[in-house]
């Protein structure tokens, strides 16, 4: 996200609730949330849902901003948390890209009582 | 990651245990650990590092994981890393895939003090 306004992305708790109410209204369910204050500036953070997580570390001084949104549930209304993000930092430019993850084979799942079962491999 | 240990990654500690060690490994400074544990299985977790994070989710019934290893600096020795998420979670098959981040034009950053008395933009 660039052209981002550089007093929002300095606070941490601006950051926080932004990237919260993204979570919140693309209907993610929250887990945990973990954010960090650099000094002189900058924040990290985390989201922990239960869809995987949103991630944010912020570069006032760019006016920039990086932001993962994994997800692994189609109920995640990605485009909405975009829009909040967006609204949220005054970004100017923004670009999406879209990386798919584990494309598993068809493939046959262990059964639960397989997987609480199971010792180390050798 | 495909292939890995069920066991391993059913394991919160052990799930923990070797992102750290990647993180230490590949000399990330490391600046916060969290880690959940799913019912009834898998781990969602992130250590934040100072040069940004790394992340990982485990599907323990399907042997995945999925990892991100996000850094801002060359200092990171990424493929330290990989080398000890494959030993540690036994992995039988990866697939690495790079992302390039946040490619600021040839741009001059604020200075720290227009930073830190940045008012919000209207």
């Amino acid at each position: 996200m660039y052209g981002c306004d550089t007093h929002t992305l300095r606070n941490k708790e601006t950051v926080e609730e932004i990237l919260v109410k993204a979570a919140k209204e693309s209907r993610a369910k929250i887990v945990d949330v973990f954010f960090h204050q650099f000094k002189p500036y900058g924040v990290s953070g985390v989201v922990i849902i239960e869809e995987s997580h949103f991630t944010i570390h912020t570069w006032p001084e760019h006016n920039f901003a990086a932001v993962d949104l994994f997800f692994c549930s189609k109920d995640v209304d990605v485009e909405r948390a975009i829009e909040v993000l967006i609204e949220g930092f005054g970004v100017k430019n923004v670009s999406v890209v879209e990386v798919k993850r584990g494309v598993l084979p068809k493939s046959f799942p262990l059964r639960e009582k397989e997987v609480l079962e199971a010792g180390v491999s050798t």
